[in-house]
């Protein structure tokens, strides 16, 4: 930045603000370079599919929480931002991680996309840990990653890290009694790794995918609703010891 | 701050440690010097007067729900304290505010406090607002009041401020037609504002009293708790646009 | 939301998920409508044209400090979203709303833009205050604004704010004694005002424009650098009492 | 909480205060018991002995730049406890981790505290890390350890952890090819480990040591000094690619 100038990436950025989409200079940013067309078509769906999850999102409810306290938009959009942690959101770093080490792996060992897949589940598991980016709560199909490989087709990005999730997610049903499927989180982090993100970025792209969410849900809590709803004291279980005398 | 040394207000910071005590120090990082024997006993009861207030809380309801998404301890901690805000924690700063340009006014116009009160309740009504420091949603008599004036009554601490807040107090059924006790807030108001506090550190005496409880539902929400319960998606009542197809 | 289906404003989000930019998307999410095309253009125009001003941005900088500390990706970022404050940032909000409470006005009044401007910084300079959106200490004419002006031009939305915006602009001179240029928040205030957003939102623009540069910072902060630069011990400035030693 | 009663950990919250210190009630709330008057006075300044180190930490620093910004008091000390992170602070859980794990080795394996200590030190060095509260940028004798340690040992608390951790500070030399002193973080850990507290609890300690402290630095930020000097553009070093034009 200079006096009348400001570069990005090498770029004027008043070269580029009209002319590329939001998603384009988010990609510029955190790629150092612009998107190829389809680069940009999937770069945009990646940064929409997540955009709203409703009130069940506990980054929602700390929005709206700060919200309720009297204090500017930024405060409480902040705190949802605080929220976005390793279990929510946070998969999709998890399972980037563990993909890229796949396919690494992969060209090391000559191992298959099955064998691999076969190799992280019974390292997973012999940790009696879960596998990121794969299951969810409520959806039994993710909408999202059906969306999110369909338009991955149509731009030609279905790569290597694409391939050893699916295989993954096909073996899931041998590993933990019932089929796991390949949601949101782990799809976004099997696209993101075949376009050559690191997945230490993984957070990333749902932070910013959030954040007009958490926008919305901030203004209406602020200037159209009662205060956000906390556990009143007769619904609290208290679980501390029986009433005592302080000693003396 | 150099080599093997740290000063603060003067004092080698390693001459006080031992001495004296949290509230203290305090104290001398807010006012530049130590406290008197009174001041500090008065001082502890402001910093814990607010320590906890269960799960009925919106600085707790944000920890906890930070807390429950994989994040370190301090990015809970840190969720709560953004949520101090004007309608939590702030009225001590705002009722601090008019109780010090009360006093400040009653130099100059030799109001009685009685006089005083009804000038400054007659304002905040012809502006139809409402007045900071009186009332409690839960409490028909506030515990903390009680106890934080017999605490000052016995440190020789009760000054003008305290007495234009009680003033304040007796004519509330006057001017909103019942009753609003003298809170928690408006009491810490009254008492730091006696102690020569300035009022734009009102909240700064709630967020270092929460602090530790903050950081208690935090640690039994990260190691002992399911994740805190949001909203159901079957409990949430969609208010948009019935669905609706795009254009094209 | 309900399982398998995700509904925005009334819309299956799938059915929008690479149909429409991340852009359209956030309008949709803070106006409740899809965007018209020329909409569309300024609308990604306005979230892009704030994308990045380098290290010297408090927000940039405390996101660079949290960042050094050893914390996730999204702590820091949540730290640089806190700093979107009233100074920083924070005048698209305070302008928007001058903007359309003058534009209210001229309605009521029949007031010209000159006179309405006239008024407007009448009314601020007798407060001694400034006049937010105008004047820049780096830029003697803001990039932002020449680029933001062109764009709004060719898609044919110049307003009744951005007349106003221009008429204050040239009476600048004549009330402060030099001319203060239209900046970038108070083009921005102007633009979003003509769109008919609410002027609370106005910080909003501002939020998605800088969290995808907050996340590079963050990220070139965590993994390429050393620890951001704080003043060292040698540098600051004691300016409390002298060193003493403490009563008894 | 009930109605005109807040309970606390089974005490009535009113019968503890202007009874128990501040930092009584903090190990109340961590503990579950009230401190016996050895524990109470360790307690105390285990909480104040962190209190103030100057502009040169990370965590006022992130305040000082987020209270720069018009934002209230509470967002600038939440964006300072957000960065008391693992390498802020964080080493007193590293090291009360590492602490623990020996004392509990110690009691299965029967090793002297030198044995556990070289064995400690031999597993750090072979995955090439440092060991966490030892050693110090500023400091060659930590006061702060100094200082602790005689008041543990007029508590009569000095136990097993504090043992070995000087065991580890003794071995440092050969370990290293230089003397690591037990710093303020590591002799925290040890202490607050000889008195029962989980090791996750480590941050706590420092969070509210610090909280006052960063509510003085906003304070004085907001109202008495001009923004915070952030790098000028012409002392940044920009490091992207040379100038360019983008594609069409």
């Amino acid at each position: 930045m200079e006096p009348n100038k400001i570069l990005v990436r090498g770029y004027n950025l008043m070269d580029l603000v009209g002319k590329y989409s939001y998603s384009d200079l988010t990609y510029l940013l955190w790629q150092g370079e612009l998107p190829s067309p389809n680069h940009s078509r999937i770069m945009d769906a990646l940064l929409t599919v997540c955009l709203e999850h409703s009130l069940n999102s506990p980054s929602v409810d700390a929005t709206r929480f700060v919200a309720s306290c009297g204090v500017p938009l930024q405060s409480a959009v902040s705190a949802g931002v605080a929220a976005i942690g390793d279990w929510h959101g946070g998969a999709i770093e998890q399972a980037a991680k563990i993909l890229q080490e796949g396919i690494a792996d992969m060209k090391d060992t000559r191992l298959s996309p099955k064998e691999c897949a076969e190799k992280i589940l019974r390292d997973v598991t012999s940790r009696k840990e879960r596998i990121p980016g794969f299951g969810h709560p409520t959806h039994t199909k993710d909408p999202r990653t059906i969306r999110l490989l369909e338009i991955a087709k149509e731009a030609q990005l279905l790569g290597s890290h694409v391939e050893l999730a699916q295989a993954i997610e096909s073996l899931t049903e041998k590993f933990f009694g019932k089929r796991l499927i390949l949601n949101v989180d782990g799809c976004i982090a099997a696209i993101i790794s075949d376009m050559g993100f690191d997945w230490r970025l993984g957070k990333a792209f749902f932070i910013v995918s959030r954040t007009p969410g958490l926008i919305a849900h901030a203004y209406e809590q602020m200037y159209s609703e009662k205060p956000y709803k906390s556990a009143q004291w007769d619904e609290i279980v208290y679980t501390g010891p029986p009433e005592r005398q302080p000693p003396k």
